[in-house]
């Protein structure tokens, strides 16, 4: 067995991969495969309502907040964020917590003003801002609710009266928020959710319509919502997978159970982390992400050694960003404790030998 | 067995369904699912590669045309193309031959001039215009080569001066054309290339950099060029399935040979149409389409009836376009000449029994 350790795309539920697979060879018994199924089927808006439904009832999100499943990425949502929800007079604020958050920043410029309300770039983005006030008159105030490359995470969401908008692509349904707090959560789908090639966005709709810009038919989030994310034709299996993934996460009693288990995974490598005297953690502790373990050792020679010897031992995408080094080890919804366990042991092990 | 001629997404190889739902379930014995690999491995690197020379090759580019594999579906070429190509006063130039070339007109207009030089909206879109003239100025003309919801297809591409757009997402791959004479070629994948959750766009290079908008990060297909479809997790499930469509392609001996398999499924679909007295074609014979067939009856009762029979037959996705009525069967490169035999035959006996 194989421990995937890997960043994005990421583990996905062992369960899944045994129902896509027949699902490709032979959905629910029709005799076609779900490659090949026309997207307005019954068949296929079966698969897109169950999946609606549970990412809402996941979240306990309210009837203002609509969930879409849309083509290209969380790197598209850093342009159509700004374009549907800010004027070209108007100033948003954003936290700059790493490079996603930056790559936000520099497309919210090409639609109105930005004002950096806080960073952590001088301290190699090792952890997150404390203090800092967000403009009254900020149309949005923009956070990166984890750093998957840092390896730090917002572990209270900062008390504000303007409006939020998260990129929550590395730790969505990973703890429980109050989702409805935000007016809008993106996310690529390919760590918490499902397979690469489909984002969710999810969107209090009263935001919407009050930019003066015009909008392409695409872009605009109204006319997804009004066609349920099948203004033109979505990513089917991507889709499908989000589906069986959302099941699952039910399945093992939801947001609440799976932080748990999330907790406990994340404690057990830091605890390791802390204690062996090989390794050392990279972000400051009270920051520490719980969804990318970031964790180097003094020597770089060594690192390589290890990096070796765990893979040697089946473990996958443990190795660090090329922006930090060392290793980074996701610890998503998917990856069962016991990946955690084995790694800590083989952490362990390598100590004793190279002591 | 059912015979899928559903208008896409829509039949693939039936060797490929094998092939992607083992990959599912353990990626080239890798022990891991393609669905959790990362996409900056050597192990999905080497399926971009292999799909873009596959393509390269398959459409016989020169150097000047680079692939790329996007996210968005053709519906976002629509704006995505004017964008990168069209200055505000600019004018491009448009054909109107159906549904899908109106909403690429009405999206051009938000970035520069449009002149529709050819439309035929009044014929309820039953033919492919003639006589008409490109102004030389234009910045490049634009047409949908085949028309998937109405069954028309340009059998000869209109010559002129001007730079050549097509989408071309119902009849890539499915004839041979210069496909050098064209700047840029775009189409969805769930047709001729795979399933959905992909666009490819082919681009001359030298066309780029001339507009002098600001154009969001990813909506620059410098961008994408530049960093070979992989500014941001691509999709990678879906880009895989194009592969092995593309081999699959190659291996029945590319496009000149699909096409003599192609032109031998319509004229057999056709010919039983003309012979048949209760059906009838819909559009002008000049301009059918070889990807997409519709016909319809005179009597709309028996439309009904026989639905019901070729469903019962195993008779899948023939229904027409909401606009169109009556049939649509859609002949892509991997339906099997077998199909459109059978679906003859349940033709001719649903006729002698309704005699």
């Amino acid at each position: 067995m194989i421990h995937n350790f890997n960043a994005g795309p990421s583990i996905l539920p062992k369960t899944l991969f045994e129902q896509a697979s027949e699902a490709v060879l032979n959905y629910t018994n029709s005799g076609l495969s779900i490659l090949e199924i026309g997207h307005r089927t019954p068949t296929f808006q079966a698969v897109m309502d169950e999946a609606k439904v549970l990412l809402k009832e996941l979240m306990k999100l309210d009837n203002d907040h609509e969930v879409l499943f849309l083509h290209g990425g969380a790197s598209t949502q850093f342009m159509q964020v700004p374009m549907n929800l800010l004027s070209d007079k108007e100033t948003a604020a954003y936290s700059d917590t790493g490079v996603w958050s930056a790559k936000a920043i520099k497309e919210a410029k090409l639609f109105g003003n930005v004002e950096i309300v806080c960073s952590s770039k001088e301290s190699n983005y090792t952890l997150i801002p404390k203090d800092f006030a967000v403009p009254n008159d900020a149309k949005y105030f923009h956070i990166t609710t984890n750093n998957t490359i840092y390896g730090t995470q917002w572990q209270k969401i900062p008390h504000t009266s303007n409006s939020l908008v998260a990129d929550m692509s590395s730790d969505i349904l990973s703890r429980v928020l109050d989702f409805n707090k935000f007016d809008l959560i993106y996310a690529g789908a390919q760590k918490n959710i499902g397979a690469a090639g489909v984002n969710i966005v999810v969107i209090n709709k009263n935001c919407l319509g009050k930019v003066k810009r015009n909008i392409p038919t695409i872009l605009d989030y109204r006319n997804q919502i009004k066609e349920g994310s099948m203004l033109n034709t979505p990513p089917v299996f991507a889709i499908y997978v989000c589906m069986l993934t959302l099941r699952w996460l039910k399945e093992q009693g939801g947001v609440d159970a799976i932080e748990k288990i999330n907790n406990e995974k994340a404690t057990t490598l830091y605890s390791e982390i802390d204690a062996n005297p090989l390794f050392k953690g990279t972000v400051a502790v009270e920051d520490r992400s719980k969804m990318n373990v970031c964790f180097v050792m003094d020597n770089v020679e060594i690192e390589e050694r290890f990096l070796q010897y765990v893979k040697e031992n089946d473990i996958y995408g443990i190795k660090g960003h090329r922006s930090v080094g060392g290793f980074r080890a996701s610890l998503y919804n998917a990856l069962p404790l016991e990946s955690v366990n084995y790694l800590v042991e083989l952490m362990n092990d390598f100590a004793q030998k190279n002591a």
